[in-house]
């Protein structure tokens, strides 16, 4: 199951560091080495995203994939999480954060992101069910940031590298020029602002989401504050 | 869309009782008086959560439900929630946690009994989607025992009842007469030990699982500790 990312990790990314600011040094990664899968359940999931999501938020998907390979090949090197579906995982996990789909639902909108990509992944893979459910799990869990017990390697990966990206935190986990290069990838177009914008989009239609357990107003300044140098 | 609980609330407790035990006092209630839904829609849902539900957890379900008609009509009058929107929440809140289902999935069993729900919901009701969206959110949430933010006045009902019942708190929202009648109308069956082993089960098959961020040995430790005389 390891592939899916069905093993148990603290949530807690100190638990994984033990006071230091990374695992292993990391190494300075070319982005043509972080290889985008190619198969054929990639690339339809890849399309939809391309379709479905506004191009910042593409974007920070796309890097947040990127990000992620570099960590993992870094710190953690024997978790063998499946490109295809940490992939999946990324390209979707906002799915439910686009303006089409904050107002087609009064779900949260990791919650009704996760049931969407459960459904697609069950589609375009011929109902494998591990995959959906790994995919599934960890997008719900994304902005689930305790300190207490567990979670799957697949959704720590993401929990991790969405944070890299939108609240300037994890940097010690991978090497500056990496970063620089997955931005220069994939563009961030004013990102901050955009993903302000989209917690006030879903506090003003359902007041009730379950983004304001990280308080609304705390969240949004860690947003708007994060003063790494991405390009 | 009250009548969905699609209102938000915190999700403190303590803010909404001021440091007292309650809002109002709380009155014993004859169980005659707490009427269970009689719709189609909600006959249909009873009779799925009978035949899925192992006793001691439909009986829970029940007591959940009826506790919170009770503390609805003294604490929060005003609310207006659809005693059939709650009655099906409560009777599908662990439908993710039966023994088919913790291993139908890899899943944690509140987002898989969200789903569950969800699908069932849109089935009995004819595609309304408030209603499903509803209760998948509050049970998807119905752990999520934070202090910080909002959550559904559904969610916020379907989690002080299930906390009466099985870790003895917020027994001040409910007159303690009303307590007994309810455990004599839908008897315990051992219901504390029963959801311990629930608790296990889930840890076993699932490590990883939302459960363990409200810590397992804490959370367990909780429920067999429960001093509350429920009959």
């Amino acid at each position: 199951m390891s592939k899916y990312g069905f093993v148990a990790v603290p949530i807690d990314s100190e638990a994984h560091l033990n006071g230091k600011k990374h695992i292993n040094p990391p190494t300075a990664q070319h982005v043509d080495s972080l290889a985008i899968p190619t198969s054929e359940v990639a690339k339809k999931i890849q399309e939809y995203a391309k379709e479905e999501l506004p191009l910042p938020t593409y974007n920070h998907s796309m890097r947040v994939f990127l990000y992620g390979l570099a960590i993992a090949r870094d710190q953690f090197p024997d978790w063998n999480i499946s490109p295809e579906v940490y992939f999946a995982t990324c390209l979707l996990h906002d799915i439910g954060a686009t303006p089409k789909n904050i107002e087609a639902t009064k779900l949260s909108f990791e919650f009704y992101g996760g049931i969407i990509a459960r459904d697609l992944v069950l589609e375009v893979t011929d109902s494998d069910q591990d995959f959906a459910d790994a995919v599934c799990e960890a997008i719900i869990r994304h902005q689930d940031l305790g300190t207490v017990g567990n979670i799957t390697r697949l959704g720590f990966l993401l929990q991790l590298t969405t944070i890299l990206d939108n609240v300037g935190k994890n940097t010690g986990l991978i090497h500056h020029d990496t970063i620089l290069a997955v931005n220069a990838a994939y563009p961030r177009h004013d990102w901050l602002k955009c993903f302000a914008h989209v917690i006030d989009s879903e506090y003003a239609h359902k007041p009730w989401a379950h983004t304001t357990a990280l308080g609304v107003e705390q969240f949004k300044g860690d947003v708007l504050s994060n003063q790494v140098k991405y390009d």
